[in-house]
C-alpha cells in the first residue's frame, strides 16, 4: 500500500501529472513546534531545477499544510500537506503513450493494472518523494526536540568517482555548499564535471548515497522482523532507482573474520560511564537494535532510466521500435537524493522512537 | 513486532532456551496440499549439527503441526507449528550472565528491555529462523501450486572465496550436493577447507548468499513503499548477521551509465509473444514490480559473532573483562543460510501473489 | 490512527476549522469507472444546510479529486480527495476556548493531547465524516460493478417515534423523498414535527438508523476477529454520537430460545438451486461470514451534544460556569446520518470483497 | 486475519478438534510479573464442564507457556501459550459431515473455503476463545500493575430474566459466588432454574453480559476510527454468538433529549481537584476517548445454535433433511462468557494504554 510506518505513519498520494502530490502524516505527537519554512527548506533541497546539474523541470514545490497544526504547534491529529504540480507537460509524453520505456515502470504498471497515466511517470515518478521529504522534515523536528538525533546524507560516489567523507564530523552546511552535495573538496568538483559530460552525451549516471544518524538513543528497533537495519533497508529500497543497501561493514565486511569484525565493548569514562564499542563494524545496531553508536549506511542508485540517446524497445502492440530522445532529462538524480535519504532515515527512527516509548 | 507479511502473514515466537520455538502462519489459502515431510526437509537443511561445518548443537528440530490442516490440506485457518528445544544447555551460559558479548545483542536487549534471557541468544538466536523456514516451506508449496514459481539460494562467497554460479540454471540438487551449499565444483571444496581452518583457529567467517526466483508472474509488488525489492530487502535484513542487500546490478551497477544499464525490451516470439528484456540489470523488477525476468539478489552476512578466541568486553557493572572461549561455536552460518533466504524470498513472493489477486 | 480498512483503506484528515478536510483512498482496484458527480451526490446528502431540519452552517462541500483517476477511470493508485472549509467561523467559538462543553470531546482531547483546536470540534466534528462519505461513494461504485451489492440506510427511529420500513424492499428514492430520510409515510412527517419542536426548545434528539445490504456475496468476513459483524460494529461505533450497534435479532433476540432463533436452511428452487434460510435472525452473517441473506443492522445515536439551552459545566481552570446558548445548533443529526452509515457499510463490504478475492 | 490489537497484539490459532488451541501475545511490556496460576484461574472460569449449567465436554484446559517469560517476568518478547484438546470426540460429528447445522458456521465456512474441519466447530468453536482469555489474563495483569485498572463482567440478563447489579460496586467474588455468574441474589437463582428447564427441553437461551472497567486513565482511545467504544464494539462483536453492543445509555438513550442526556461536568473537590461528570450517559468515553468515569457496556448473546431438538436443514448435496439431537449441548453460554468479555475489554484497554504512552 501507500503507507509507511507503524506509529509514525505516512501515506503519500499523487501522480507526477495529476493535480497535486501530497502526504498525510499520522501519529505525530502533539505540541511539537512546526515551522513551515523548515519543511520548505527540505523540499527545496529535493526539487528539480535547482541547478544545471538536475532536471530542467521547473517546479517551485511550495508546500501547503491543510490540517493538524494550530498556532504553530502540532495537534496530534493527521497533518495533511500538498504541493501542486505546475510544470507538468502532458503533451510532451504523447509519443510515449504506447511505448514501454526501458527500465521504467511503464511495462510493469500496464501489466499490473491494465491502465496507467502515461503522461509522466505516475506513481513511479520521483515526484512521489515530495510527500516523503515533507513528512521527513516533521520527523527530523521530532528527533531534534525529543532525542537530539540528527540524520545526514551526502553523495559518496558518482559513477566511478568515490569521495572521502568523515561521517562522524560532516555537517549539513558542508553538504549543501557543494553543488553535487558531496562534501569532499577534491572529488566533488570532479563529479560536477562528470555529470556535465553525461548530460552532454545524453546519458545518465548512478552512484552511492551515504547516510549517518548521530546521537541515536540506545534501544531503537525490534529484535526480529522490525530490526532497525531491516526497516532502514526497506525505506531505502522503496525509493525509485535504488539497487542496494548496506550498513556498517556491509558487503566488504564479508571478507573479514569474526575476530576482526567484532566490535569490542569498553567503558567511556565520564560522569555517566557510557558503554561504547571501539570499532563500529556493526554500523550502530546489534541484534537489530541501536547501540548508541552512529548509524552508518550506504544506498546504491542505478543510473537514471531516462536518457536522451535513442533506445530499442517495444510498444504495447508488441512491435519493436526505437525510442527517440525525450526533451529533458536528469543526468544524475544523486544530487537531489540526500534530502530524500535523510527523510526516510528520519521517518524510520521516529517510528521506532515512538514504539520504544510505548514499551517503557 | 514479531509478525511479517500483509496477507500471508507469519508470527514467530520462542527463545533459544525457552521450551520451544514456533510460528503461526495466517492467511494461507485453503485447499493447498500440505505434506509435513516437505516442511521437515527444509528444517533439516537449516538445523545445526548437519556436518562438522556447522555448530555442534544437536537438535533434530522435528516440527509438529498443531492446527490449520485437515486430511492433508490447508483449511484456510492459522497453521501453528512448533519445534521443541532439546539441546539447550543453560548452564553453559552461566559465565555470560553478566557479560556483554561483542557484536551480540546482549547489550542492546538489556538496554531496551531491562531484562534478558541470558541462557542463550533469546530472540536474537538463529533458532528464531526455524519458524521462518517452516512457514517458508508452506509458501514454497503455494508458489509451486499457484504460479509454478521456484526460489533458490546458495553460497556465492565465503570470506574471500567467490563462486561462479549460473543463477538461471542451478538446481536444488546441485546446491544440496555441496557440503557448503555452493554449487561451484572448483570453489566449493576450497570453501570447505577455509571453514575448517577458521574452526581450528577458533574464528568465524562471513560471506554472501545469492538467491534467484524463477518463473515469477509479472505484476507482483506495489509501486511505492511495498516495492518487491523493498520487501525483499526488509526480509533479508531482518535476518541475524545480515549487513547488506543488493538486487540486479546492485552496487556494481552504480558505475554504469544509463545507456549501458537500461534493459532493452524485445518480443520473444512464441505462441503468446512474451515481452522480455535482453539484459537483466534490473534484477527482475521495474518500478518495484516484477517484470517476469528472474529475480536475482545477494545478501551479505558478517562473520558470526560467536568465536572461540578470547575477546575484550565489559560486564553489566561496567568492568572491562576478558571473555574466554565458549564451548561450541559455528564457524560459518552461511552453510545453513540458503534454506532461510529461500524461505524469506518465498514468504515475500507469496504475500504479493495474494495481494495481486485481490486487485484483479 | 486515522486509517480504516485492510485492503481497501481510507485515511481521513482535517479539522472542522482548519483549511480543509479530506481523505486518501488506498487499494482501490484499477479501471473502475469513477464519476465525480456520484461522489458529490453522496456528499450533498451529508452536508449541513440541506433544510431547516439540520445545522444552518452553510457549506457547499464541493469535492476535488487530486489523484488516482485518469480519463474517468481509477488507476489503482491512491485517490486523494478534499473539501475546503468555507463557513468556518472561528470567532463564534471564542467563548468556548477555556470551556469543556458537556458530552463533547473538549475535555478528553485536552487531557489526551494537552492542546486542541478549540475553534470548533476539531477531529471530533461531524465534518470528519466528509472523507468517509466521499470514500464510501467509491466503495459503492466498486460493489455495484463487481458484485451488484447495494447498501442503504434510513431513519428508523427519532426520539420515541419508531417507523415501519420493509428493509428488503425500500429504495433510495423513497428514503430521499422524505425530509427526515424516513421512508414511513405515517411516522416520517411526525418526525419532522418532533425535530421542529426540539429546535424551538433549543434541544436535540437522538434516534436509530437502520441499514440493509442487499445482494451480498456469500463468504465475506473472516472467522475470528475480523468477522463481518465485528467490522461493521467498529465502523458504526467509530462514528460520532453512536452508542449502540445490533445486527439481526440484536438485543431483542436475547429473549428467544435457540429453537426459535435458529434460521432453518432450505433450498430455493431455481436453475442454480440456492441454499437460503427461512428466517434471518442472523442478520445475514453466520460464524462472522456473510451467508447471502440481506445484512440488516441498527445503530443508536445519542441526542446531539450541542444544544441551545444553558448548561452547567467547568472551565479549564476548574471553575464551575454556565455555558450559554451557542449561535447555531443541529437539532437532530439523524437526518444526515444515512449517507454516512451507508458509506461505512460500503467500506467494510468492499474491504472484505477484496480480501475474499485474495483467497480464491 | 487472526490477529487483534495494534501495540498489544494477540494471534489465536487452533480448531476445536485439531491438536491444540493457543495464542501468541506480542507487544507485552518487559518485566511484568507473570504468574501462570492467574492465567489458569481465568481459563477455569471459561472452561466447559464447570457445572451442570454448561456443556458436559470435559476439558481441564491446562495452559502451557512456551516462550516470553523468564524467571517469572515477561521478557518483552512474544508469549506463546497453548492448551491441548483432550475431550475432542471426532466420531460424534460423523453424522454432521455433510450437514449444515442451522445458525452455525458450517455453510458459510464451506462456501468461503471449499473445505472445513467438520469434526466440530473448527475456528468458529468457542474453544477459540481460550487464547483470548489467556492473553486477557496477561492484559489484566498489565492494567493492574500500570494503572490500577480493573475489568469485570457478569450476567445481566438470561432469556427474559433481568438482574439488578450496581456496576460501580460489584466485586469479582460476588460474581464468582453465583453459579450463573449473576451477582443479583434474587434473580440469579431464577436464572439457574430457567437454564435447567432449557436443558431439559433440549433448547438453549441467550442473554446479556454487562461489563464495567473501573479506574481507567483519562485519555485512552483515538479520536476517529480507533475510538475506545469502536474497539470495544469490535472486540465484543468478534465473539461467537454476539448480536449487539451498547455503551452508556445505549439504545435506550435514543429516547432522551440532549438536555437530559448530556453529562454535566463538575469539580470533585480533593487534593488534586478532579474534573468529573455528574451522570454517566456517555459510558466513560467522550469523543471516543476515556474521560475517567467508569466504562460501562452491554453485549447481547443469541441463544446457542446447538440444541437437542430436531431441526430442518439441508445437506451439502442440497437435500432437505432433519438434524437429529446431538449428544451434548450447552444450554446457555452466558455462564462462561464473563471471563471472555473481561478478557477482551482488558485487551482493548491495554492496547490503548500502550498507544497513549507512545504519544506522551
Amino acid at each position: 500500500m501507500n503507507t509507511f510506518g507503524h506509529l509514525f505513519r505516512i501515506t503519500t498520494w499523487g501522480e507526477s501529472h495529476g493535480g497535486a502530490v501530497g502526504v498525510v502524516v499520522d501519529g505525530c505527537p502533539p505540541q511539537i513546534d512546526l515551522d513551515i519554512s523548515t519543511i520548505q527548506f527540505e523540499l527545496d533541497r529535493r526539487r528539480p531545477g535547482q541547478s544545471h546539474l538536475t532536471t530542467p523541470r521547473q517546479e517551485s514545490d511550495t508546500v501547503e499544510i491543510l490540517s493538524g497544526v494550530f498556532e504553530g504547534k502540532t495537534l496530534g491529529t493527521p497533518i495533511s500537506m500538498l504541493v501542486w504540480n505546475k510544470d507538468a507537460r502532458p503533451s510532451a509524453y504523447d509519443h510515449l503513450k504506447d511505448l514501454y520505456r526501458p527500465s521504467h515502470a511503464d511495462f510493469t504498471y500496464q501489466q499490473k493494472y491494465g491502465i496507467r497515466n502515461w503522461q509522466g511517470g505516475g506513481r513511479a515518478s520521483a515526484r512521489e518523494t515530495i510527500g516523503r521529504v515533507a513528512a521527513g522534515a516533521i520527523a527530523k523536528q521530532i528527533l531534534r526536540e525529543v532525542s537530539g538525533t540528527e540524520t545526514l546524507a551526502y553523495v559518496k560516489q558518482i559513477h566511478t568517482l568515490e569521495a572521502e567523507v568523515d561521517a562522524d564530523m560532516v555537517t549539513l552546511e558542508e553538504i549543501e555548499a557543494s553543488p553535487v552535495r558531496c562534501p569532499d573538496p577534491i572529488v566533488g568538483p570532479k563529479m560536477v564535471e562528470r555529470i556535465d559530460q553525461a548530460r552532454r552525451e545524453q546519458d545518465s549516471l548512478g552512484g552511492v548515497i551515504e547516510s549517518v544518524a548521530r546521537n541515536v538513543p540506545v534501544g531503537l528497533g525490534e529484535p526480529v522482523f522490525d530490526k532497525l537495519k531491516a526497516d532502514l533497508a526497506k525505506a531505502m529500497m522503496s525509493l525509485p532507482a535504488t539497487m542496494g543497501f548496506q550498513i556498517g561493514s556491509g558487503f566488504e565486511g564479508t571478507a573479514m573474520t569474526g575476530s576482526e569484525h567484532n566490535d569490542p565493548f569498553y567503558v567511556e569514562k565520564s560522569e555517566t560511564d557510557r558503554i561504547r564499542t571501539r570499532t563500529n563494524n556493526s554500523g550502530g545496531t546489534q541484534g537489530g537494535i541501536s547501540n548508541g553508536e552512529n548509524i552508518l549506511f550506504q544506498v546504491a542508485f542505478k543510473p537514471t532510466a531516462t536518457i536522451g540517446k535513442p533506445q530499442q524497445t517495444v510498444d504495447m502492440q508488441g512491435n519493436e521500435v526505437t525510442l527517440e530522445a525525450s526533451g529533458r532529462h536528469d543526468p544524475c538524480v544523486l544530487v537531489r537524493a540526500p534530502a530524500i535519504v535523510e527523510a526516510m532515515a528520519a521517518l524510520v527512527l521516529t517510528d521506532h522512537l515512538l514504539r520504544q516509548r510505548a514499551k517503557s
